[in-house]
């Protein structure tokens, strides 16, 4: 999917909510977790939602990044295997670990810049000799491995006012924002600070909206919760003049 | 398995080499790529480790690190089903992406802090105000949260001398170390500033034991190719007194 068919979804679809299949070890039988049936879960996952919603773009939020063969690998997994539309991706090893994740056209890498835990604190927010935080040279330096077609960047939504600076270094990319809801982060301030002309945003929403109810109603409860965010974000796509 | 317990199997088998069974994807059969097919493979594999040699330290290099309850269900998945000794784990999102690890006795994490890629400059070497390192960084603060009982840290041997630097701030705890031979690290070095009075280190080598050889006489020259490094630790291991 290119990044004009992201944004076309999010005209038609009036939201840029993206629901976090985020399972709970307390939540979810514990055979699950087992390695192979977790992957087998998660390929019958995504392989559902292209059947019956085939204009879904599916990121895998693996965290993934190592040595280049390996990181090739891993790429080839999850892009022509699983045939998500994105990977999450830590940048601790730098360029030679994220670009081979780079040679699938229409997939696109979500590299890790500052996101929305507390231990976001340890290493992302440390300010070298010029003054510039490690995420920021994250998203800085890593325009010069893609562009914004092919690469988006997590930035937690747990730090609203951060995203006047990171639209400073960033301002065409689209971020993949987690934090809102549960963790505290606030969707207008994210609106407000990080929306661009063609939105630049993908809001993450896990357990506000799969754990909305757990008795039989929970299908119907989960939808009211998608919902509500969902107007809400038309709000703001209408303000900024994109709908 | 014990940091002790550890040091007496270097010290009977007069080595610290970890052989790395690093596939590579021009070697293998693709269909091992798959998800499902590869964790089993990877399953089966430690089963076959621990069955026939039952003193052997395995280690997952699966570079994982996420939000607590996916770090925990990581954890899960590795230390108790697949029941691998050590994981290694990517800092960048900080403490409490590790501590859901540091959770089973007698496992150990080993983070990443300087590694052998390329990559490696592009954020690790990044000084901050006072001058210390990303990585360095790494392993000060890492020492908060857990002690050399169940921590090592990853330190490629390409940057030999950085040993002298990184033994001042973690003089007791194993590292584990990649890149010597085939990514020019050399071992002499990495013990003369490396080693300590435990031995401390664990040197992986993967492409020059694994593919030593492609006939049918593949694990003669495998295991020579190990033992003729074997030779060399010992070497290193008597000089420093420890054997």
């Amino acid at each position: 999917m290119t990044g004009q068919e992201l944004f076309e979804n999010i005209k038609r679809k009036k939201t840029f909510l993206c629901v976090g299949l985020d399972t709970d070890i307390k939540k979810i039988p514990s055979h699950l977790f087992c390695g192979v049936k977790g992957w087998t879960a998660f390929e019958k996952t995504v392989k559902y939602i292209k059947e019956h919603y085939p204009d879904q773009f599916i990121i895998a939020d693996a965290k993934r990044g190592d040595i280049g063969n390996t990181s090739a690998m891993y790429a080839h997994t999850f892009f022509k295997e699983a045939d998500v539309d994105a990977l999450t991706i830590a940048p601790y090893m730098g360029e030679d670990s994220v670009t081979p994740f780079l040679e699938y056209a229409g997939k696109w890498v979500i590299l890790l810049a500052l996101t929305s835990n507390k231990g976001s604190h340890d290493f992302q927010l440390t300010e070298d000799m010029q003054g510039e935080k490690l995420f920021e040279s994250v998203l800085r330096k890593s325009q010069a491995w893609a562009d914004d077609e092919q690469m988006m960047y997590v930035v937690g939504a747990t730090q609203g006012r951060m995203f006047e600076r990171i639209r400073q270094i960033v301002p065409h990319h689209f971020l993949l924002v987690p934090g809102v809801g549960a963790q505290g982060g606030s969707l207008e301030e994210v609106c407000r600070y990080g929306m661009n002309e063609k939105c630049g945003l993908i809001v993450n929403s896990s357990r506000a909206i799969i754990y909305a109810d757990n008795t039989t109603d929970f299908a119907i409860r989960s939808g009211e919760a998608a919902h509500s965010v969902q107007s809400e974000m038309e709000k703001y796509l209408s303000q900024k003049g994109i709908i």
